[in-house]
């Protein structure tokens, strides 16, 4: 259990990460990318059933909760879980 | 790391939960609750600076998400961690 309740400023910057989980198309995009290690952007359209704008959308959104990191090359953003999370990212897969 | 990606019914279901935990005073709260063992929804007003009913719309959507439970007494609830999901819980607020 926890021995000291939140803070303020814990609890909104926590707040802000749980806000880019609560989409079931960002968890799916997170945990197809966390089991892959590594995945294009163009090879998440097929398995989520998203369009290209979509998962870009919902990437976003993660990389800006910094719970993944793009790499472009070319065309393409290639993502991983970001490696200062990988085991917060695990858990919150691990639900 | 996880093994196989989430599937549609279970990232619903997480983000339902991740939904619940979007919010830096719903976390706060938890956090009490979780600290305290048991508390009294009127034990929450002060330490929150919030009103009553803001205390209790948040208490009824983690309550929703199955994160508390509340056992009423008189006029007041007192809430609690729900057992299955301490761990879950302390993990949470371990961000």
């Amino acid at each position: 259990m926890t021995e000291v309740p939140l803070g303020d400023a814990e609890a909104t910057s926590l707040a802000r990460t749980y806000a880019a989980l609560s989409d079931p198309v960002r968890l799916r995009l997170l945990s197809l990318i966390a089991s892959a290690g590594e995945m294009c952007s163009c090879d998440l359209v097929e398995p989520l059933a998203k369009s290209q704008p979509t998962v870009s959308h919902h990437t976003r959104i993660l990389a800006e909760a910094g719970l993944i990191d793009g790499d472009k090359r070319g065309r393409w953003v290639y993502w991983r879980v970001s490696p200062k999370r990988s085991n917060f990212v695990s858990q919150v897969l691990g639900g």
